[in-house]
């Protein structure tokens, strides 16, 4: 089978961690280029900027965005103009408009558009889906904690506005819950609180509803210590079932499924799907562009009260 | 012609200053009953709650919500689970998710749900849609600011949670630009200002930008003192486009439509489209749900810098 060739745009820590990793080991795609000012990956060449490798290498036809949301739509733009089938990290982008913009400019082209959310491809979400699927859901209870300092360390672009803060990690928890609810849900509302030199929120309480009777919560913290807790309960008339380990593991009555992740907390096998769905989309001639969970997050932002809380500094950070 | 019998819920300020008169001479309908807790219309039968109006009238087909946008969805669902077509005031919901399950609820039941944006039809707006059809433009500014103290007297909501402060009149702005422009815009920032005892916003500067270097602003402000400032301007490659008086004037090289509001500043001739277009709909069985007005506010909400400013107390307010 021929590697169809690839670009990273954005050589930063998720990049290194995941899309790197899961390009290599994933036998549908060659790296062949980076876009990165602070340094790319070894032996692969690396332009400075985006036009750059655009102008230089036509032949690569896939372009994977990995920078900040705030600078995702130019690039990703440029790409489509230019004829490049593109994918994205998420949150898709900073704003919902962009993305229905980005939308619109790929169905235009002809070209393929991929919105990735790679918590829907942790191993319970599909089990979790399918188990829903004849249930009526009660409740819903997600807890999504994390330490920003050990996860995001030195990711100035996560308090600035349209980094989203805590919402960051929590839009991973609406990505599984659109995915696997049987009924659609709405935010009803949200405490949004603020360190005072942050212009995003650090922590967040967020209450939704759904047809008949249907609540759900969402408890999000962003200073929580330990191994990250990410997790969702969901009642229903047949019982129980829990996501643990950021959907790596699904408990229903009578059933376990996933390994999880061990004594390595984090973040494993999502992004060799993710690729594998890239190259299913190619293929199909489709695009995937789902913005069901940045809407949650512009909702709880546009409903939320806001509050105050105390600042916020980084240890990991040289400046801030 | 028959009339079709139509219920107002929420009879407040708009539906006593627009929907009742235009009910009344548009032809269309019939207000057969309301639902409000303070009060209806005379010779009129009101009823306390939206449940009891929709078990005893079940002859009534549309029911037409004027009610705060943090209440709509919950009486825009029972009246379409009741198998009634319904009519939302701006904004259609106090969140993009609720207005997405409307949406698909009325698809469902095959019934129509129309999303009105009152400002689409002021007298300019079509004018200004079919000049810059072929136009290229260049950039935008909308100004939109009003004394809240004339404009919204008592209406607390506004500055609650989900009352969008400012945005309220800011989205007729932004359902007119959306309505008007042949590109798509998106929000690239913003600047909120939050009084210290409101949780929305009294004041905002957004900004936009579009394909090929389009940029556009916005200058919101609720504490203007004067006749309303409610204007846009688009410079365009066959010059400049403006739209004045709320959209109800447009002005562009060599033409001028609209006679304006004279003496009498304020919304003309707007409801009575709405009432129209709502049974041409009903006619045609088809819905119009347009959420992008507010898909820019919620961008507004998500990547806004937020900013403390000082306290507001409405004098119109009896108790705050």
């Amino acid at each position: 089978m021929t590697l169809t060739d690839i670009a990273i745009v954005g050589v930063g820590k998720i990049a290194r961690d995941q899309h790197l990793p899961a390009i290599a080991e994933g036998g549908q795609f060659r790296l062949a280029a980076t876009v990165s000012r602070s340094g790319g990956v070894e032996r692969v060449e690396n332009f400075d900027t985006l036009d750059a490798l655009l102008e230089a290498r036509p032949g690569i036809g896939v372009i994977s965005f990995c920078t900040p949301p705030q600078v995702r739509y130019e690039g990703a733009r440029a790409a489509l103009e230019a004829g490049r089938h593109v994918m994205l990290e998420k949150p898709p982008g900073a704003s919902l408009s962009e993305v229905e913009d980005l939308r619109a400019l790929a169905g235009e082209k002809g070209l393929t558009l991929y919105a990735t959310w790679h918590s829907r491809h942790a191993d319970g979400v599909a089990g979790a889906r399918a188990w829903l699927a004849d249930k009526r859901v009660q409740s819903v209870r997600i807890d999504w904690k994390e330490d920003v300092r050990v996860w995001h360390p030195g990711q100035v672009w996560i308090w600035e506005a349209g980094g989203l803060g805590v919402f960051d990690p929590a839009i991973n928890a609406f990505s599984i819950l659109t995915e696997i609810l049987p009924v659609p849900i709405h935010v009803t509302g949200a405490e949004l609180r603020f360190p005072s030199n942050c212009e995003t929120p650090i922590a967040a309480d967020v209450s939704f509803a759904g047809p008949h009777g249907l609540t759900a919560t969402a408890d999000l913290d962003f200073l929580y210590e330990g191994d990250p807790f990410w997790t969702m309960a969901i009642e229903t008339d047949g019982g129980m079932l829990t996501l643990t380990q950021g959907g790596a593991v699904l408990e229903v009555p009578g059933d376990r499924q996933g390994e999880g992740w061990g004594d390595q907390p984090g973040i494993h096998g999502e992004y060799p799907r993710l690729y594998s769905e890239m190259a299913r989309l190619l293929a199909a001639g489709q695009s995937e562009v789902d913005t069901r969970p940045l809407t949650l997050v512009a909702d709880a932002f546009m409903l939320g009260r806001r509050v105050d809380v105390a600042p916020f500094t980084d240890p990991t950070l040289k400046e801030t």
